[in-house]
């Protein structure tokens, strides 16, 4: 991404350096290993990018930004022992390559290398972001469990999906940014509405990953157009037509979330021609729409330059066309 | 244990209000269900009872009593998934009664409330505290990996040895009794001290809790006497045994350490006997004298009282005879 360019190849140099090769090799390899797998660094570089803008030399960002991405890839190891992925990145998965138990130790290394990163701060500001990650961290274990349950409920509301979104991935892109203006230490207001930025941002980008999920293009949108509909996902597009459609088409489309076809292509069809006419799209697009525009509208009253605020709109723009 | 009774009722009452009831549940109520299943809480009384010692209000270290229990509860979660355990504590393990990847998230979520208990200390104490507990963690994973490791390896040193129970269980006691220390502000020198008393108290303990389990009384011991020899695990005994005894004792111990018969007396006994014969009992014994010598000594020079010291070796004395 055009903005975040700026600080990868810094961050990407002290990625490399970040875990030392350490004994025992089996817990610290996988940890090289994940880290080794590449991944765009968006959540790192957000926080380099907030303390910059705010005026503050983005390398004293540099140990916390470490810390979200450590925290960051700990949080895919066991989410993909969870998931049972086989790959990450093109790549086996660290529970593939070693074994499930390996994977969870070093994922609870990570965890706590994650930590160690804030130690190079001074204690007020050490406390600052270890309380600000803590909340998040314990968020984002939320998120995933609150994911896992919706997976045999069949009550779930649109507020709780967009609870989950919101814990299990907008939080950590809203502590990420914060990370990076309590470095460069702002006004409370500030940390809180760039906090609110991310997170807003965060939410309206996971409801449009569902949305291209859909009705993406194959070319760009860089996964499986369809898969959610192929794995029974029940995501907010699912929700809304299920709870706006007619009853008619919510009982069609609650039984082809149950189906497992050898061709999906029909399903695939099916299921997005009820999307279009029961309104989910159209309210899903609306719903994207109004948490991109309170995240701009947050933006407006934070105490940084025009320039800099372009840039930030910018940055939310190619997010959420996947320009990343 | 008698010395620790004294914080016992008041650190119980905490731990039970220490999770409060908070959605989802399936996350948090493996950690509710752990911590209910009591065990000795030695490890928190120790923070408590140190800050006693040192003359300040134990109360002051009770939130950082509570991140080291629950982080022992973490270790335990993710141990036993490591370990396949049916039973902790003679009720179900978490990965049984729940699933493995309950196991594993609620896991990450109790080690993340852990460090969340070290917020109510002020940021210079904060840092202090969370710096020990990251390094203290992170020493911990590398002991459990150390023992994975060594279960596939035949060239085990007694030097390794003694790192991985140092690392696996002696550092948390250490830095539970440091913590203490830490609370009560005392000299860098008088917290360096109590936490090598602790430390090498830990190996003292692990090295005779091996011994016990061998040559220990089924009556009094708590685990099934022997049970090291049945499942073929090199302790320290066996390390110095193979070591020190003939090459013809070797030979056998280490064929007898291949073979699973069902009914073990003989096997049992056999190995008892070349423990005995090689001499690996006598110097397993010396072993257990050194490093509890050493902590009495480093207790010696720490500025508190001699009653208090008293009851510090009474402790110890307590703990390696397994009256606890």
């Amino acid at each position: 991404m055009e903005v975040l360019k700026k600080y990868n190849s810094e961050l990407q140099q002290h990625l490399e350096n970040a875990v030392a090769q350490k004994e025992p090799r089996q817990l610290y390899d996988p940890i090289k290993y994940i880290l080794s797998l590449g991944g765009k660094r968006i959540r790192p570089a957000l926080t380099l990018m907030v303390c910059d803008f705010f005026g503050t030399d983005f390398k004293k960002a540099m140990s916390a930004a470490l810390a979200v991405e450590l925290f960051h890839n700990f949080s895919l190891i066991h989410d993909d022992i969870m998931d049972n992925a086989p790959l990450r990145r093109g790549k086996r998965t660290v529970h593939e390559k070693w074994d499930v138990n390996t994977a969870i130790l070093s994922g609870d290394a990570m965890l706590i290398l994650a930590y160690r990163f804030f130690e190079n701060y001074e204690p007020t500001m050490f406390h600052e972001l270890a309380k600000l990650f803590s909340e998040t961290a314990l968020q984002v274990c939320e998120g995933q469990q609150l994911d896992m349950d919706f997976e045999t409920r069949d009550d779930v509301t649109l507020v709780e999906y967009i609870q989950m979104i919101d814990h299990k991935t907008a939080v950590l892109l809203g502590a990420a940014m914060k990370m990076g203006a309590i470095v460069a230490e702002v006004s409370e207001s500030d940390k809180d509405k760039i906090y609110q930025f991310g997170r807003n941002l965060g939410i309206a980008f996971q409801l449009q990953d569902d949305y291209l999920d859909v009705f993406g293009n194959p070319e760009t949108f860089g996964k499986q157009v369809g898969g959610d509909i192929i794995s029974n996902k029940k995501t907010f597009l699912y929700l809304m037509a299920v709870g706006e459609g007619t009853s008619a088409q919510a009982e069609e489309l609650e039984h082809l979330f149950t189906i497992n076809p050898k061709d999906p292509a029909d399903k695939i069809a099916t299921v997005k021609e009820i999307f279009l006419s029961s309104g989910a799209a159209e309210a899903t697009q609306a719903e994207i729409e109004k948490f991109s525009h309170l995240a701009y509208s947050l933006l407006d009253e934070i105490d940084i330059s025009e320039d800099k605020k372009i840039l930030l709109r910018k940055f939310g723009k190619d997010l959420m066309e996947r320009d990343v």
